[in-house]
């Protein structure tokens, strides 16, 4: 045996393809699955189809959804007048995670990046201009994407792009964190919240 | 949405319960699964399934095969004479890569711990014991369970139990890791080392 049976072999490979697995971890991984009863390598394996099959992107703001529309742009009570433009729907859980924002949101499942060629088009923003046009209920709109460059590049289009129709646009705060230390601030954070200052 | 939609929360359970992976990272695997083509996320579920299905002990020497009997047990060329015994699969393949033992294997899954109520009987022995009994082609049980209080216990058990039916019986040597620095090598295996000293 100077190789793993085949089976085990393509399962090592199949856990190594998975983002931050190494070989090594793949093979811890895989001698776990071995140790598991059969229900729960199967639950795991029906997890994955299962997740894959029911999931896509609702049809309105682009957030992940079991059905058409997500259960936040279904939800009557909040508030339309106001859409907080976001990259990711991992951002969209952590804004409700604050439980203060009641609006609705827009994923635009990625950022404007000219140094790895995603333009405009390339992101889920066409529908977000569709949705302000189609309807005169939002007033705002406010941009969470990343605090980096092509967050910042992103925040700065989108803006052009629906300021002229009058529409509120605003961006999200950059600063110290709540807790955060100014010594170990690094120098643009700390220049971002300079920038930001408010009077007391 | 406070919460993912229920087939990407299962997903997200099932994979945090794998070894090493907490929540964090169970969410950024999730989302990568459902970034792959859904042939990809197939493939990861069959593979997952297939080896649980596929793989289980060989009946002579414990080792994980997809077989009756495993390549190395089954493969004439091997000298019958030797076993070695290792404490896991994983042992087995690292001895495999030195290139070097061309002798059989016996695994135990696992170690005598008193501590952690394993006795003899909980590990894969008695079936060595069965080997060496039903044939008197074995010269040799080369012991190489881990250099750790289990494994080192675990040594001592076998060689006693095996040693007055007149078999050879060698412990693989702990010593400075070659590569190694002695400037930072822990005290044990510095007297493990002094200890096993040979004249040149």
């Amino acid at each position: 045996m100077r190789q793993y049976p085949r089976s085990l072999n393509k399962l090592i490979n199949e856990l190594g393809k998975l983002p931050g697995i190494g070989g090594k971890t793949a093979q811890r991984l895989a001698f776990h699955i071995l140790s598991l009863t059969d229900r729960e390598a199967e639950s795991l394996a029906e997890a994955i189809v299962e997740a894959k099959n029911s999931l896509h992107y609702c049809s309105v703001c682009g957030n992940l959804t079991d059905k058409e529309v997500c259960s936040i742009c279904a939800d009557e009570a909040r508030d339309r007048s106001t859409i907080c433009v976001v990259e990711t729907p991992q951002d969209v859980l952590a804004m409700e995670r604050i439980r203060e924002y009641h609006g609705t949101y827009h994923v635009l499942h990625g950022a404007i990046s000219p140094a790895e060629g995603i333009g405009p088009a390339d992101i889920n923003l066409k529908s977000l201009i569709e949705r302000l046009q189609s309807s005169d209920e939002v007033k705002e709109v406010i941009i969470a994407t990343n605090p980096n460059i092509e967050g910042e590049a992103t925040a700065m289009y989108i803006s052009r792009l629906i300021k002229p129709a009058g529409i509120k646009v605003t961006r999200i705060a950059h600063g110290i964190p709540v807790g955060g230390d100014l010594e170990y601030a690094d120098e643009v954070t700390l220049l971002k919240a300079i920038e930001g200052r408010r009077e007391l």
